[in-house]
């Protein structure tokens, strides 16, 4: 038995704005983690975090400390043997709960701490948490999801028989990503922020290092963008994939319009052209872009919204978060449906430990759930790896393998004191 | 010229949880407001909140704290002449716009904040919020609308439409509702915390004060809902309309069932059958369950959710909130929307000072952009008034015409003392 006695929370904060790193249409963002340490009786400690832009990031700090009572002194077997039960205390407690439903800084808190249970069960386990997920048991993953809200597009039947389906060619599968990893692309080479000549040498040194994706952002001044998307393309060629992200700054005629002048760059895809909540908007634009995807999912506030946007057939790219929703139970929920609908998941990554997060449910995704590579690939942003305790490792722009214990979600205690506000040495 | 200079906030509780008030499918609430005080350089105060359910009122309180100094020494004046410039300089702040974005936390501390510059606003013009926006040129009322993400269904040409019809015929129904208030419904009939007798007491008194229109709580047992509609349709006989609310309870297939078991008892609108994102759900149910209206609203995050609500022909009823969104310029937009697509406005109350708040924007409503009172209503909750300066009055189940200046926000001082959490006597 492992129980959790106490709910520890560091409001972690690196200070990226200043260098215009992560700069997009509508963010300039501090890069912060809301980071969860779940204390047990026993010498392991689970760790998860949300990801936020800054300020504001005492908000889900704050949260995390309202959920911790229905954390604190539970077992991880308890919370194995009624998963749906515990995450449901979280996510339907009948006074926060108002504060969302399911979204925001109540549901982005929630991620964090349930992200931190998992990291403890895939550290008491002894198992990275993507082999956790991978080898259980079809019944047992099932009982992790909560179908509530999303029986009208995947029933517990229907997930059955993808996680069953999934077992086959399970061994292939695994010895295929241990070589080879998993296909990524980059989104360094493109932010707002970048002059021209930064983003030119920046693509031609991501070029050089093998990426054969990349994704620019988009949604400033339009003839910026086309200036722009013009260097990357003429850096890259044709036949490596460029792909553009508008962070939700256009109306949905606007995205139309926009679409229609830089298609002759052939994006493979278009990532929120609008606000996030418009399902409908993005069916609209989806059918007008075609046949360049739309593609959204790192705002996306819960399954409701994923199960949607697949009912819509408003995306051909679905972008899982893992700490926008309310951590891997909500995921799981969020890839059965990806599944059911044949719509391929990349992640979204970036930020802070989101690349050492999302990559758990890349290679889980594609061993189990989805089973194919077509069409898949997880973002990869090469900021702030130094401070976790295992980092990404990638080669030839493709992820490997994680191999320790765990979620990959563990920060070093030195990074956590230098950068917590305000009183690390960073900020004071 | 009033310079606004400090932001107040106070996390006010009131322990209604004990009573039973207020319990319905999902919540169970100490009902709460994060109360906001703008001080200024002058006489005036400016009030403003949202509501919250108990427990996490404090991350309401944090957020307002975090969006303070977008207010703090800006003027009144300087906010009216540029109101879509200071909404954005709330909602699209570049790091707080992560924790929505526009949703949940961070989006209704927005309200509470944009609230009370509204009601300093109305106090500084000597008017009620009412009649400052009844009364208002139709470019100034259109000045106050943010249409990003809406102008695939509201352009600003359809809103001064929309608003230079209302000018017709307006002292016509301005002095209508002088003199008959505006109509109403009460949900202080059927909570579900509520036994079969005091339910049945409950709406014998409403029915003899002359409530023609009751609301009561389904989504627990359907037997129990059953018979408790039984018992409120006898006491209410065939005329009197009765509304049923399922608070997001029921998947989309589970509130097609249970509506049809409830058809006997003829309902003129079922409420929140399910997840409050899903819009593409509610427009099934619409379809299923006709001519019984989908109502729904309270729960709705923002302009872009009722937006599409609209588009898809999901409700019948639209339940504007006060506080759940971005404050007065988002319902602007709200109200707006429901007239460019013919549908009804029936605001939430209840709460803590909604009914006060709500008020206003069902007689703006009226006056100047919906212009019929065919089918509106205004909830009434019967909870917590005397903690208000200027509280609902109401005769005959209508609501009359509030004649303070201001937005009917500010609270008693005794009454924040007293409910403040934790220190106020009654948390001690």
């Amino acid at each position: 038995m492992t129980t959790i006695r106490a709910v520890e929370v560091h409001d972690v904060r690196f200070p990226t704005a200043a260098a215009g790193d992560g700069s997009d249409a509508i963010n300039r963002g501090d890069y912060s983690a809301t980071y969860v340490e779940l204390l047990t009786d026993g010498p392991l400690v689970g760790a998860g975090f949300t990801f936020t832009n800054g300020r504001g990031n005492e908000l889900t700090c704050a949260a995390v400390r309202a959920l911790a009572p229905h954390v604190e002194n539970r077992s991880i077997e308890e919370i194995a043997a009624e998963p749906v039960a515990f995450w449901r205390s979280l996510t339907a407690d009948p006074q926060l709960r108002w504060l969302g439903p399911e979204k925001g800084v109540i549901h982005m808190a929630t991620g964090a701490v349930v992200n931190a249970v998992w990291d403890l069960r895939a550290k008491a386990a002894g198992l990275p948490l993507w082999q956790l997920l991978a080898e259980m048991p079809t019944d047992e993953l099932v009982a992790n999801v909560d179908f509530h809200h999303i029986t009208d597009a995947l029933m517990p039947d229907d997930a059955v028989a993808i996680l069953d389906k999934g077992r086959h060619g399970y061994a292939e599968r695994l010895a295929q990503v241990r070589g080879d990893g998993f296909p990524s692309y980059t989104t360094s080479v493109g932010w707002l922020g970048y002059p021209d000549d930064k983003v030119r040498d920046l693509t031609r040194a991501a070029y050089a290092e093998g990426w054969r994706a990349m994704k620019m952002k988009v949604g400033g001044d339009l003839e910026d963008d086309v200036r722009r998307a013009r260097i990357i393309r003429e850096e890259i060629g044709p036949d490596a994939l460029l792909m553009m992200d508008a962070n939700q700054v256009w109306d949905v005629d606007e995205a139309i319009a926009a679409m229609a002048r830089l298609a002759e760059f052939d994006p493979y895809w278009i990532e929120e052209p609008t606000h996030a909540d418009d399902v409908l908007g993005h069916a609209r634009i989806q059918r007008a872009v075609a046949p360049v995807r739309v593609a959204t999912g790192e705002v996306a506030a819960n399954r409701v919204i994923f199960k949607q946007l697949l009912q819509a057939d408003a995306i051909g790219v679905m972008q899982i978060d893992a700490c926008r929703v309310g951590g891997v139970n909500e995921v799981l929920a969020e890839l059965l449906l990806a599944a059911r609908f044949g719509v391929p998941v990349c992640p979204h990554a970036g930020g802070v430990g989101l690349c050492e997060l999302v990559q758990h449910l890349a290679f889980f995704d594609y061993l189990r759930v989805g089973t194919s590579l077509e069409g898949r690939m997880v973002e990869y942003v090469d900021h702030l790896h130094e401070h976790f305790v295992d980092p990404v490792r990638t080669r030839g722009g493709r992820y490997l393998l994680p191999t320790e214990p765990g979620y990959s979600a563990t920060m070093k205690p030195s990074s956590v004191a230098e950068f917590s506000f305000p009183e690390g040495p960073v900020w004071r």
